[in-house]
């Protein structure tokens, strides 16, 4: 089971664990600006994929709460920094966790017993529930608050990969980059200057790849 | 914070976070059998702590998810049986984790240091998101995965408690237990026979104390 966003990141994640297994795919809207472009690289994604078992599930409650501007459209994006080091304002509250927390209820009732999510904890954002210590501990947490027998392991396989490398493997697994989304701002022609943005350009040209999605 | 079912349990812990502590409080909609039954109570319990800050969050995903008789119509409720050793068909998966992890975005949003679950481990049905060692991993999932200044802490204080004890417990701080929800099955008076009802019979039967709700 893999946690699926749309963007690069989930999408190489998804790439590494069909190597081995059957995917079952979730996508979750809670809210973000860009939930309805994700949708559409979450269908193209998961039919590349012919993954049987889909998911969408709405967490709009996580909008509803508030606290970040990736959910708030009264609250400005922050202008694409890379440099900065603070908690950017996209940040929203503990959204990882809740994201995990309803894909191994799914699991659990699939019968899956690996939760795939493509967090990065080097070259991100910085957000603290992108940490491979925060995943651990809810590793813990699902050992302990799920059926003895579901046995589910959170499997965060580019969690210690630069954004670069990420792109590299997912060349090398042919992950369909083309029908990624990563702007935060837009949703038909990416803006190439949000943090999003930055960075996934940023680690397409380090790794020396083209981009093929379109660009202002 | 204060997660709030409108159970005895929660009741309870929301009696005992309100003896320190300006409580906000926090239902949650997730498809359950008696959705409509527990809101009124919330309300009540609401008004009767005086709450400012109170939040319904739908998380019907997890209704949607199913696995659960609690919350699939189309499973049968178990027959009450409080010697039954397994997990019963009422464990909604991970439930606790969702609730949690909306609880602390929640928390993490309003400022508040400190969310209370009324999680109860010995006398209660067997569910493994009510375990001691769950929150523990958890408050480690929250510490690691929030904003560092967050400082956030899951505290259940019934959680050792067996369901007597809080029945007494509640009765020495004023717990308003007539405006309480217990039943699966009922949600005009209680039926008396499920799990929860029998529970929650047995708790005030030990503790000498009268259970102010009708019962069937």
């Amino acid at each position: 089971m893999v946690c699926l966003s749309g963007g690069v990141d989930s999408c190489v994640t998804a790439s590494i664990a069909a190597q081995t297994n059957e995917v079952a795919l979730l996508h979750v809207n809670y809210g973000q600006r860009t939930e309805a472009r994700e949708l559409i690289s979450f269908g193209e994604i998961a039919d590349f994929f012919k993954a049987e078992k889909r998911l969408v599930l709405n967490l709009n409650f996580l909008g509803i709460i508030g606290g970040s501007s990736l959910t708030d459209e009264s609250r400005a994006l922050p202008e694409g920094d890379l440099a900065r080091r603070d908690i950017p304002s996209t940040y929203v509250p503990f959204r990882n966790a809740n994201i995990l927390a309803a894909a191994v209820s799914w699991a659990e009732v699939i019968g899956a017993d690996s939760v795939y999510m493509g967090a990065v904890e080097e070259d991100s954002s910085g957000y603290p529930d992108c940490r491979a210590d925060f995943f651990e501990a809810f590793q813990q947490a699902v050992a302990l608050g799920t059926h003895p027998e579901s046995k589910i392991t959170v499997v965060t396989p580019v969690i210690d990969m630069s954004k670069s490398e990420i792109v590299r493997q997912g060349a090398r697994l042919g992950t369909p980059f083309d029908l990624t989304w990563s702007c935060y701002r837009d949703e038909q022609i990416a803006c190439g200057e949000c943090d999003s943005c930055l960075l996934r350009l940023k680690a397409f040209d380090e790794a020396g790849i083209p981009d093929p999605i379109p660009y202002w």
